[in-house]
């Protein structure tokens, strides 16, 4: 009895984490502004994956190979945007069958979608429309219902578009199957206070609440400024009594907090 | 004489590249979006230095010392943003010290500017916002002239702000004092072909212009949808021609064809 108890408190408490892995030149050029990330990572706080770690990286085959195996074994998911088209510079999908170790091969469900999705224009489905339907072999289509476009799950990694509205259909309709850790609560906390007045009373409060995260983000709007102080943790009560102790903190320095 | 003149070809070709180091847990909570990396990204595009690699990491000593000493051996330049303010969450400074085994000690130039930025309120400059004057011993200031806040340079890596107004005044300060690469110079046709009907064409560019580097982005806007192709490469000439091409293409296709 104790066993099975002490087994679901490790399942309650186990960490599931991920990185993200962003391939395109267009983003290390700066021509693209990468809008990806931040919705991976809200999309996985939401369901308590821990995000460790993002990389971007350019559409180079050894870096992506490189990248690819060693994110893939140090986190439990591995998310990539990007790369997944019918171009030559297109080249995700072979890099990720290289990194397992598996031919790059026409997968024949993605095959009988094209064909579908083609069947009154069937001469367009040329061999650059064929290169979006292979895949690592063993890979598990991911599909986004309104464009069509075809997404792929190797094993732990998971190969999404990376125009964004077509990212985020293919992560929504992904997330439903990926195992949940124990969500990740934040309270915030905004205050018209500079930091370096709240630092000291702040870093006492972190020490006294040590299996939580505190966390200091100054802001300037519109020639104001202030900072949001932001407590996140998986214990709820924790999360709230640390909220609390930083409002006090603000009100006693003569501040003004707000719930954020 | 021709020892010379390779030389100054070498130098003309020379490559410097760069990675970016985004520090912070809001980044990957998705409580904030990012916009410092694209910023920097264009700088360094602008000069010729290629931004080879970009990684987000959190607030955790370990990955960020790990962080700073695979990315300052791999490129000329690294670039940090975020976490060099006063509070207990701000360990960039720290870490990047140790990271290059030195102390993590009062700056005494930072100290000076400091006390004169609190001069009216010296009883302010606690040891919460001293902390802001610690850096690794031999780092040299970059200023932001306009908020006071203080950066560093360590030998090849430079220690930004995370918020973006603070972090691109900085940047662009020390901008000039980096080491130019001969620039890539980009051309850019936007047309209203998906990517699959242009693929096998612009392949075919792409193999005669090895050179150069050949994009192909679609984009998807308000319900039009359509294709960006990009060539960049160093070679001013070679650009215009492989540009020249791909516009002949986009026609031959039956699409519309648009310099961007």
């Amino acid at each position: 009895m104790r066993n099975k108890l002490s087994m679901i408190v490790r399942e309650a408490e186990k960490i599931v984490s991920a990185g993200v892995l962003i391939i395109g030149n267009e983003i290390l050029s700066g021509r693209t502004q990468d809008v990806n990330l931040a919705y991976i990572a809200k999309g996985l706080s939401e369901i308590g994956v821990l995000l460790r770690e993002a990389r971007v990286v350019p559409d180079v085959t050894d870096v992506i190979i490189a990248a690819v195996n060693e994110l893939r074994v140090k986190f439990d998911y591995i998310f990539t945007t990007g790369g997944i088209g019918p171009t030559h510079d297109d080249i995700t999908l072979k890099c990720v069958a290289h990194a397992f170790g598996v031919p790059w091969t026409l997968h024949s469900e993605a095959h009988s979608l094209l064909k579908n999705w083609y069947r009154d224009e069937l001469d367009q489905l040329n061999p650059a429309s064929l290169r979006m339907a292979r895949a690592p072999e063993g890979a598990i289509l991911i599909i986004d219902p309104i464009s069509g476009a075809i997404g792929y799950r190797m094993e732990n990694v998971f190969v999404l578009a990376g125009i964004p509205r077509i990212m985020q259909a293919m992560f929504d309709h992904l997330k439903p199957s990926l195992e949940r850790g124990r969500p990740l609560i934040s309270r915030s906390v905004r205050c018209n206070l500079p930091e370096d007045a709240i630092a000291q009373g702040l870093e006492e409060i972190q020490n006294r609440y040590a299996d939580f995260d505190v966390g200091s983000y100054p802001w300037m709007e519109g020639g104001k400024f202030g900072t949001s102080l932001v407590v996140r943790g998986r214990d709820p009560q924790g999360v709230e009594a640390a909220a609390k102790e930083i409002f006090v903190l603000v009100e006693n320095l003569g501040g003004h907090p707000a719930p954020e």
